[in-house]
């Protein structure tokens, strides 16, 4: 095995070498086996970067027992071997879902052991009580790999731009939904046909729903805002909708507005305060964000001080997901071998008052309204009262040539107004008996 | 005061409070203005993040004695009063150039202070001994603002995906000349007007050298390259080519091939070896990094195993390149509170050999050729013939009508082909008499 005995007299030579910092891998699905395979093919460069060397100390899964793997490498199919191993210092969970993930971490901090996870949910959910668990206990934690896989985005809220005050954070993270969007836009075709072709391509789950309807990015926007503001923030926190109502004729009428749709998770502090959810959102088409196709993520974060800033990558995927495993298994390491703990939570500044999460229903915002409706006179006059009597003004009208009187659909933009107003607007317009279906409210978000 | 007294209490109440981190900046042109404004604004905050507080001990600068600052910072116009003071922390070196700003890093640590510095000359030049000095002093340095201020580049690097193995990596690193492209391509002026305006209105320095020229970009890719391939890298191992040359015409030619221009920092790992490069250069428009527009910087890095990943944001600024410097004390302050200096250095893990800089003439690319000739018949056969006579095959001719048959532009653009070959027939090309000036080579980069 010379590429192996190259590999140990590397890292023989590295100067001032410090002993090996353990891992107890848990979990070996798509993330776990990414992780595994770059923590063994890139081992050297590894310990170059660290001084040390990052020993794959112990494999769980089911599956673990049938694999061939280094014989210094120890194989279990019960967690409760690793997180109570004495020589592990580091538990990397990568099981995923909430319950066994919970016991999984818990266990890990009551041993001791510092923790990597991958698990949006789990942290989404109860990131801040585990948080403060860990500091407890004296222990450090990551979770790089939750959100936006590809995309060290907690690296860069964390360290960074820390010194900034951010303002607002916008970000495209569900794959599944943006490359259905990017699709819809490129080919025309219906959400139907796309997803129907995504689900058979493997791009799209059986069960779609916690992409297209928006959870899986409302779990991201919790974690990513939590880390933004300091502040505890939970996926019921979030507004959200997901994308099931956008049609091939709403890209048509977003073209002509200069715009294009996708999935934003958008989080703002605003005068009424912090503003969180996740919709279907029109978006200028010459912003760098429009320009996010397929299953890439990309968050768009406003600093106070530091302005724009841009982070693009791909959102899952076993390699990239990898990536974010391994940086967070080598920061934990560093900090493990520098006898450093964790010692304040992102997930909590409370005092930072301002960035407490109010209803959607208060923010301002221009809104795109889709109607389909059974063609006759006096529609618009009648539309128009209903905004009118709400003070809502109206920017544009906009119909395409149609024959389908009877499906006829045309849109109407709203300057600036409370989505509330909005909402009232919109639910009067609902049970009008020309409405085919209620009306498609998007917000249009200024330029990014 | 109540604005300063509620910030003292808040921070009375964080738990786990630390012994404050004492601070001394020296220098305060645009960088330390920023960053003083920073830390006194964003105090409670910053204090909240790290469980202690940041505390701006001593300002040092020419100018500092006639201005007024709260009473507790001590105020010198002489840089040795802040590196040898006794309850200093981190000195933060924010005065630029070469020679003052070594001596006041170097007595820094020899002092035993940690240092961050904005200083991108420098940080090129001789990082690595700079480097080499911090670590056997034990103590800890940061350089996040010495390149791309706003973008947090060095926290990417370092941390957010320090697991991966980076094979490339492409960065627009001046914003001056990214403004001076981008009104180009958006007016059809030429680089002289574009220029002169932007002298004006106080966007380029009346010596506008150090940005068109490339050199400010090759300093910055030379640290960024360093970070990325763990390599020794100075400025004098990266060819350099500045934007003088760029016509408008040039924007129209590179339109209809698809592309647009942008001076690229390029840092590629290759068959040969490590190619690095600052120059002109074609790149599609559909990239995100063609959308890169005014005095913007970006940064696209490919990643073995991550794949690609983005990062944008403002080069310059007061407030940007602030938050990097304030970023950075906060985290050499988190290290120095976790007893916990600088081990290893990002600047050189020399046994990953593969990662040596070699020559540009080795690179192969395919070519954009722009040539200006007084017209008469046969000069494409006789192109032809040298470049034929090269190996190097021809992609596509590409002419705009014009009158002007005795300074007539036109462009042949070359399939993949080394550089070395590329220059041979470019060097025959410039001798031939109708040439009336050499013919401008870009490189056309695959898609980003």
């Amino acid at each position: 095995m010379p590429r192996e005995d190259a590999s140990v007299n590397a890292i023989m030579m590295v100067p001032l070498m410090l002993p090996d910092v353990n891992v107890a891998l848990i979990g070996l699905g798509n993330v776990g086996s990414g992780a595994l395979s770059i923590l063994t093919e890139n081992a050297e460069p590894i310990a170059l970067k660290l001084g040390f060397r990052l020993n794959i100390r112990m494999i769980c899964s089911r599956s673990v027992m049938s694999g061939t793997f280094p014989p210094h490498i120890a194989k279990t199919a019960n967690w409760q071997d690793a997180v109570s191993h004495p020589d592990i210092h580091i538990v990397a969970e990568l099981v995923g879902g909430t319950e066994v993930a919970s016991e999984i971490i818990e266990a890990s901090i009551r041993h001791g052991k510092s923790v990597v996870t991958a698990n949006k949910e789990l942290m989404a959910l109860c990131g801040k009580e585990i948080w403060d668990r860990a500091i407890a206990a004296g222990i450090n934690l990551a979770m790089e790999a939750s959100v936006a896989g590809g995309i060290p985005i907690h690296a860069v809220l964390r360290e960074g731009i820390s010194g900034d005050r951010i303002t607002a954070l916008y970000g495209i993270l569900n794959g599944t939904s943006n490359y259905i969007l990017t699709e819809m836009e490129r080919r025309g075709d219906s959400m139907e046909t796309v997803l129907a072709e995504a689900q058979q391509l493997g791009y799209a789950e059986a069960d779609p729903s916690a992409d297209i309807d928006g959870f899986d990015a409302r779990s991201k926007l919790a974690i990513l805002s939590a880390l933004a503001f300091g502040e505890r923030i939970t996926p019921a926190d979030i507004y959200v909708e997901g994308i099931r109502r956008v049609s091939a004729i709403d890209f048509k009428y977003a073209t002509q507005l200069g715009h294009t749709i996708r999935l934003i998770g958008a989080a703002r502090q605003t005068p009424e305060g912090l503003i969180l959810s996740v919709r279907p959102t029109l978006i200028r088409r010459s912003t760098i964000l429009a320009n996010v196709h397929g299953a890439y993520n990309a968050v768009w974060v406003k600093g106070h001080y530091g302005g724009d800033t841009f982070y693009y990558g791909r959102g899952a995927g076993s390699k990239p997901t990898g990536v974010a495993v391994v940086s967070d298994l080598m920061r934990v390491a560093r900090e493990i071998r520098s006898g450093s703990p964790e010692r304040v939570s992102p997930f909590a500044h409370p005092r930072l008052g301002e960035y407490k999460p109010v209803s959607v229903t208060l923010q301002k915002r221009p809104y795109y309204l889709r109607f389909r409706v059974d063609d006759r006179p006096g529609i618009l006059a009648t539309l128009a009262g209903i905004l009118a009597a709400k003070h809502i003004s109206l920017d544009a009208v906009l119909q395409e040539p149609s024959d389908a009187k009877h499906d006829l659909p045309f849109v109407i933009t709203l300057e600036p107004t409370t989505e509330q107003a909005m909402r009232e607007a919109v639910h009067e317009m609902s049970v009008l008996d020309y409405m085919r279906e209620p009306p498609l409210a998007m917000p249009m978000e200024p330029p990014l």
